[in-house]
């Protein structure tokens, strides 16, 4: 078989079955290898952002990794941002890039690009075979390299005559590897300070935010008094009724820097201590007061569950002393829409075992609260900052979950860096309500044009961040990919647009028009 | 005053007066600077590779560079692909990135990468200040390193925290250097070769498709009888009844070959020796016939135009000879719609000076045939082959030249790569006609996947190139950016609309449902 059929046929031994790609002339083979391979998906998107997003989006909540197949450098840079999201959230992925064959690129033909520097700024792992005998390893490799743990983002840049010519097998299936255990006696040290009375914090990020590795780590902090607190952003966060409900780090500085202000010992459980999103004037990086000591249960690759089990044994503490919120849902609100009465009929409406991407920037502020009490939903933050991965990390969930509701909030901002993602949801009738909050605002960048002390912003500047001439028509835009969706003028035609939404199949847009929170 | 301040006024001095640009918090100071600076122009970019794809057709038009303004890593790679694009076409454009505070970096917050990495692709220079003094002064290289010649894509990274400190003066204004001269004795021996009696052609790409240079290189063609050929997707062709008119060299190598098939000599005048786009299984990657001797005339950055005019001089070739194609219009068609048709309709009624953003793909081979009579006009071709440039450009070049018309030819494939750009179109008031070849495929790749060999192709590979399920409906999309449009039924109402179209103020687009051409 040829090196195109080897990669998908080692892909699919490896788990990795649903490929989210834009494909050009030099993955042809890999696209034509899918008809050889019927485990293989194939998920076309009009951008390469949205397949990089989608990956992301599929690999926070599948078991297993999906594939991107991407065309050269530019598709690879196109697929940059969310690829920097992926690597800063830990989704495994593993992208196939296609690249010239391996005698043209001496020509520098108008596709030559580097390609290995654009993809080493967010791939822990590059493959680049010289044979197409080596092209099903380089895969495996790359598998491996991406499931980890901790899961990363590896690239296989894949030379087009490798993927055409004969002479080329699949390569054994590769399993996630066992974490490393963590040492005893670090688990000794950190039992101590939490038991030393002075205030004591338990920090979660990454895989610790699900499952047996949340109720522990809850556990240990209902047990202990330790306050319980959770990375700013993340890639996957368990939560509702009954889930132990750690606070999320403020994205504001003063906030986070409020929250953590009394707190001598913090305790990390798959995440990095706190630092500042951004720099200000006169404003510290570092988010924990001076003094506070870090102390690391478990790094990324470590086996957070064991260490935290460990931990809650020598603790003493018992199995059920972890509370989450009792069950509660916010009333439906009257009138004129807002942020907050959005939220909060998200809250009210949204079916058991949600998946909520959120890129809702500063109209999403309130989501967390009036959501604690909701049924068990999972909760997809920006891992990495970069805007335009709300979209695309839906259709990626919703292609890796398909009984399950996905929410996309969405900001008008955010939503414009790859809209075109809405294309595929209608294509794959993925079950996807995005609640479009439209403030006809970059609202975030006022707040940040004030806080960097860049003041009075005159009016050159506010133009900038402004989205008014011309308002964005965000139905008219969904209906153009073939998405249906609605305008409601109040939280009456809210609440109705979203008890259809949530009922019906397919994907559905509600642009809401509010005035920023700002 | 603040680096921002500073580095705004280095470019508007050096003549760099429009910024295309997609900020985020890092580059706020450098956005409050708009006021303090009222010279410069800020046009707002909903996604960045509008930014870098406006910046790319401001340059190919303007005697002087754009820069972008981006936000860190993620923002630079959104908007890599038309960086590429424009490397390609040697279009300088100077980027300013956004960085964290120097001090920042070390807390590897979300949003850090390593975006020298990225910028190496697409950038010839990459300055790094590291204090605020020295912003003004990198600022100032930047602009030198972009203008050349020859033109070029430099890249400033700056870190916030040296944006908003104070101390920072502005740096000298930075001019074009003089072209290298040709030696005299390389022009006398391309004399002797056009003078051999065996078939030779003149190979023109970037500033020898205008201007003097093109005059020059049609008059040597024409008293030589050498073929007169440009390079296949030149920056900027200036072309139409009474201009030189060179033959393309076809996308398709096979064609290539054909036109290249009987020269022994090619004189190459800022361009490359023709290569083949891609590779292809048992297809040669060199599109010169064995034999052919290759000899450059002027490389990018030497003095293309005293090259020529010596080469003509040498020549004896007198200032008449060079004879443009009459002027002629095809008549308008009737009845459906077909690519050819609406390429036809194009040509009848386009006003005189438009400028034409072709990213038509296999819709637009029809294009250069029927407007060669037409008035004059610029055509500005996909340079790097990194698809999502077309709106961008046509972005760039109606900021560029606010008194004429951009036509961009749009795929429904490629429209949708960066199609965020119509809402810029709308807010600048631009005069820019979208004509959209929507015939529901990525056409081409359908015709790629039988040229690589990659055949039968299955249902599932077939399905990745289809963009029915759901089809596109552009007006819609583009109602929601702001943009007013239509889809003609017939011919009859495309003429209708492209007569208001290019009547009308502001931009415009119609959607043209066509069949595939292939």
């Amino acid at each position: 078989m040829n090196g195109a059929e080897a990669l998908v046929r080692t892909l699919v031994a490896s788990g990795v079955r649903t490929c989210f790609m834009n494909p050009g002339t030099s993955e042809m083979h890999t696209v034509a290898a899918l008809d050889a391979v019927p485990e293989m998906r194939g998920v076309l998107c009009l951008f390469e952002g949205g397949a990089t997003g989608g990956a992301d989006g599929f690999g926070r909540m599948a078991p297993r990794p999906a594939a991107t197949l991407l065309h050269l450098g530019p598709g690879l840079g196109n697929g940059l941002a969310n690829l920097h999201n992926a690597r800063k959230g830990m989704t495994p992925i593993v992208n196939i890039v296609g690249d010239h064959a391996t005698y043209h690129k001496q020509y520098d033909a108008q596709l030559e690009s580097d390609i290995y520097t654009v993809a080493r700024n967010v791939s822990k792992h590059i493959g680049t075979p010289q044979e197409t005998a080596g092209v099903a390893a380089a895969a495996a490799d790359a598998v491996a390299a991406a499931i980890g743990p901790p899961g990363q983002v590896a690239t296989l840049i894949l030379p087009a005559d490798l993927a055409w010519t004969e002479g080329a097998e699949p390569a054994p299936p590769q399993r996630l590897r066992s974490p490393d255990a963590v040492a005893e006696d670090r688990v000794i040290a950190i039992a101590k300070a939490l038991r030393s009375g002075e205030p004591c914090g338990i920090l979660i990020g990454g895989r610790a935010c699900r499952g047996e590795e949340l109720r522990a780590a809850g556990r240990i902090a209902a047990g202990t008094g330790a306050k319980f607190l959770c990375e700013t952003f993340p890639a996957r966060l368990e939560r509702g009724a009954g889930i132990p409900a750690p606070e999320r780090i403020a994205y504001l500085g003063e906030l986070a820097a409020w929250q953590l202000g009394e707190l001598r010992h913090l305790v990390v459980v798959d995440s990095k201590a706190p630092v500042a999103f951004f720099a200000y004037p006169d404003k510290p990086s570092v988010l924990t007061p001076e003094g506070c000591e870090i102390h690391v249960l478990a790094a990324p690759g470590e086996d957070a569950l064991g260490a935290l089990t460990a931990l809650a044994d020598e603790l003493g503490v018992s199995s059920d002393e972890s509370i989450g919120p009792d069950p509660s849902r916010p009333s439906l609100g009257e009138g004129p829409l807002s942020a907050e009465s959005v939220m909060a009929a998200m809250a009210a409406l949204m079916p058991e075992g949600a998946i909520i991407s959120d890129e809702g920037i500063t109209s999403s502020i309130f989501a967390g609260g009036v959501t604690a009490g909701c049924p068990p939903h999972d909760w997809l933050a920006v891992t990495g900052g970069a805007i335009g991965q709300g979209l695309p990390v839906a259709v990626g969930a919703a292609v890796a979950c398909p009984d399950r509701r996905v929410i996309a909030i969405e900001a008008d901002g955010s939503a414009m860096y790859t809209f075109q993602s809405l294309w595929t949801a209608a294509r794959e009738s993925l079950d996807i309500t995005v609640i479009l909050c439209n403030n006809s605002s970059y609202s975030v960048l006022n707040m940040e044009l004030n806080r960097v002390g860049a003041e009075p912003p005159g009016p050159k500047a506010k133009e900038m961040l402004d989205l008014h001439t011309p308002d964005i028509d965000f139905v008219s835009l969904a209906r153009g990919l073939g998405v249906p969706g609605a305008r409601p003028a109040n939280n009456e035609e809210l609440s109705a647009e979203l008890q259809r939404a949530f009922a019906t199949p397919g994907p559905y847009l509600i642009d809401c028009v509010i005035p920023p929170i700002l």
